[in-house]
């Protein structure tokens, strides 16, 4: 991403000099993606009721750029445009600050001979009507150069079909998860981790195009779909249809529901099903499930053969926002969860956000925790977007929860792809989960779920911060509120001290002692200190539990 | 290593101009190393009853190099030596392969402002007493410039004491095998693979050594020794010991001998095993014993935690040559061994010669099969040397032990390095599995042992090559003559010919029909060839079962 997200947006925005063919691409963007195109030199020229050129020439350009002000601001409040603008519009910083606010902007350029060949015939050019025009041309490129390089993305057009750039803009928007709220686009958010580097993809009925995303690399390649008992019902027929229609060779495998499944010993069932398929090293699995799923699939497929691809296709919005990225993969041990396991990236993550609309209400907010959480240590507009559309989003609105969706997953990855082995920033992650875990092994036999308690463990530790003067006071509040408006309501009146206590010394992220917690100073903002010791800690849980 | 290995050698050499310490150098390594220290130059001065300088005024240089070759034939049959030589030994094409056969030899160098220094006092430098010392050391050193680039090691001397360049001779010394022949250093072979480096350790009593050779990070870091419960009695006690001695806060943990324990239910034991005595991600696994712990206690340090560090401490011939070099670690399912495992890489390997003292016949023979195999596919010389050698070898004679244990890990690592996720090239390694893996999977109840189908696997497919034109008719002769030397009589009588045809046509490394085979087309070559199809492999079986 070329800047950092900005949140909801209603309009892709195309910009540049004239003769670079905006209109012409935006036109052709709006009809593929159903969506109303404008042109604000056009709205102008029907307001006044004269020529562009006509206009500039009795009144001036000041006149000019305060109508494209004025224009800006009524388009600010419709829904889903494809804008082509005025040559000239970026020069206005105002004008530039009310785009961004809308969509992405993609800056189209050419070079003097191709915009003077492009624009010859036209009488409707106010400022070439010089007697240089080539030259005319240059000087204003010279004079906007600052100004274009306003906007997030640039395509030179020289050698391109205007079908060519209207091509490259698709793909530019698409890994642009503002445009979620733009056009029915899939987002695709390419996650960087040389050789294991892979994308994204999160869009709106995505399942029934897995074989499509994700095709083949030959015709007959061996996959199998691990999924769990009650996610195959409601899935597996449309994952596995899509998947054999794009010509893979697929068998399905099931395993029972629950976190009960996660073991080594079905790790090592599904291995064995695997090897009577027939499943090489070329085979390639797709775990489509909750976090269990991708958990011992993910697992499955790092140790199976020393190691095959898998695709992530995770259904719940926990899996979705947090453990689908990252590589992390494990089963447990009775011991303790995720005890074995590895670190092996998935060759894809596919996200279908309709498979929200059927997650019972305390699995959402399960996943919220986590959203909520990335907000806290990452993303101030997030979490003051969280903090006005929180029913929208429990009302599973599309297009709130495909931006959530596409905005966790990016920072999940950016702080994953940072550390890929988890050997230093990624512990930022940890966000609530040192009291967090202690709390949940502690209540496991009173089903305290992950979301209480991580929602519980990021206000104690919040609350720690602010009296060591590591964090504003804002922030317990804040988070106090959102969680609660999130119905996240940990009771843990029954939850054991001695329990959390011995749980959480004995957290393997803390070493003789030494606590290394993310601390969030302020909203959108995490820092890792070593000034909180393990006594605070205690003295948290006995506020929490005594 | 800068040049191809050598066989067996008897002396150290050091070379250079005068002034670069090489005469004190060798006399502080021949101490260090308990070798005798010979000088050319003082041999040939008692020899003639003059000095050098009169030698050289009176008889001319080409007398002296003469005088030179002479003594070096009469060191080439001694052993054990630290041999310092004249400046100008290494211009003599004769002088310098007489050397090369005797050993590696390192050149030490100065500038001639500190040659003049060295030497400015000495009257005994015959090429020196000229007008213009510096301007005829620069000359000097000019003409020698491509003489002294023969030499295998480099040392620049000038801001170095005599000490610390013998200590950087040892260093290079001990990172060449050839050195085994001549010091009782341990090799330390550098296995080259970015972030995941590491040293094999080859000598004689390492096992007492584990701790000084691998000392903790910091004092009380915890280690687990895993091991057998055969190897336990044998070495255990000695590793733990000199592990505990270095600071490591070291567990032992023992499975049952045998490959029925390299499973994952064991591996899942392991780990709770380590989880309930407290080791984190910063712990480190010891891997004591044959290739079945080596692979099952490098699967639970490559999934324990998401992947811990661990060692390997091969103490059969099979495993130091083979299964610890090259990061493969994995368990057996009941369908089939391996098929649940990792590329994990070892933080060292660990190889004491000792072990092979007690080891029975049968598995050194079975080490041997390997042993003869990397002998085939990339070294003529060790191949010859086996010929020649197999009784000392089989008498357990400390030098060839520990030649063939340098040099076949050497090779394995140099094959593995290249290709750590055995994606191509590494399929060399492969030479005489596909038959011998088909043989040994028909027999398991005969307990036709891996050496042996190894054995009749490399002639049975040499054989096909030897058919199809891609092999020498000596490679079949020489390889079935040396595996009968070596005790590998494969007894074929009871292997079902069914049994072995299924196995071979399943094998996970033929997809769609195709074979890719490894073949040697001469003793000590390799070629990859996918013109011997899947119907000549089994004709090759009908030959030695039907």
């Amino acid at each position: 991403m070329p800047h950092a997200f900005r949140p909801p947006a209603n309009a892709v925005v195309l910009a540049g000099f004239m003769g670079t063919g905006k209109s012409t691409v935006a036109q052709l963007l709006a009809e593929r993606w159903e969506l109303a195109n404008v042109d604000t030199d056009t709205l102008i020229a029907e307001r006044v009721g004269t020529s562009i050129a006509e206009l500039f020439a009795t009144q001036g350009e000041e006149h000019f750029r305060n109508l494209e002000t004025e224009i800006l601001a009524e388009l600010s409040n419709q829904e889903g445009l494809v804008i082509s603008t005025g040559g000239g519009i970026l020069l206005r910083s105002q004008n530039v600050e009310m785009l961004q606010a809308m969509g992405p902007i993609i800056c189209l350029h050419a070079s003097p001979q191709v915009i003077l060949a492009r624009t010859a015939d036209s009488d409707e050019r106010p400022l070439l009507n010089k007697p240089d025009p080539q030259g005319e041309i240059r000087r204003l490129l010279a004079e906007r150069e600052q100004a274009y390089g306003r906007a997030d993305y640039h395509i030179i057009t020289d050698e391109l079909s205007s079908e060519q750039v209207a091509e490259r803009v698709q793909e530019l928007v698409a890994a642009d998860p503002r445009a979620v709220f733009v056009t029915q686009l899939p987002v695709q958010l390419p996650v960087a981790l040389e050789e294991d580097s892979y994308t994204i993809h999160i869009g709106e009925g995505l399942l029934e195009a897995t074989g499509t995303i994700l095709p083949p690399d030959e015709s007959g390649q061996q996959a199998a779909v691990i999924t769990d008992a009650k996610v195959t019902e409601l899935y597996a027929p449309a994952v596995t249809a899509s998947l054999s229609r794009a010509g893979w060779d697929v068998r399905l495998l099931t395993v029972p529901a629950g976190e009960a499944s996660k073991t080594l010993a079905t790790a090592g069932q599904l291995c064995e099903q695997l090897a009577e398929a027939g499943l090489d090293r070329g085979s390639v699995i797709f775990a489509l499930g909750g976090g269990m799923i991708g958990d011992i699939a993910g697992f499955v497929a790092a140790v199976y053969m020393r190691g095959i691809e898998f695709v992530q296709v995770p259904t719940s919005l926990l899996a979705q926002v947090d453990a689908s990225v990252g590589g992390k993969v494990a089963v447990d041990l009775p011991r303790a969860k995720n005890l074995v396991g590895a670190f092996h990236q998935p060759r894809a993550v596919v996200v279908d956000s309709r498979t929200l609309d059927t997650l019972p209400d305390d699995e959402l907010q399960s996943g919220l925790a986590e959203v909520i959480k990335h907000a806290a240590i990452a993303d101030a507009e997030m979490f003051a977007y969280l903090e006005s559309n929180l029913e929208r989003i429990m009302n599973r609105d599309r297009t709130a929860l495909k931006y959530l969706l596409a905005r966790n997953c990016q920072i999940k990855a950016e702080v994953a792809s940072a550390d890929p082995h988890e050997q230093g920033w990624r512990v930022v992650l940890n966000f609530g989960h040192t009291v967090g875990h202690g709390l949940e092994r502690a209540a496991s036999q009173w089903q305290l779920s992950h979301g209480d308690a991580v929602a519980a463990g990021m206000i104690a530790e919040s609350q720690i911060a602010v009296e060591k003067g590591l964090a504003e006071p804002a922030v317990v509040e804040r988070l106090s509120r959102l969680v609660e408006q999130a119905g996240l309501q940990p009771d843990l009146s029954e939850v054991d001290f001695d329990g959390a206590w011995a749980a959480l010394s004995s957290d393997k992220k803390i070493r003789q002692g030494q606590v290394t917690l993310p601390v969030v100073p302020q909203i959108g903002r995490v820092e890792v200190t070593d000034q909180v010791k393990l006594s605070d800690l205690r003295g948290a849980l006995v506020r929490l539990l005594v």
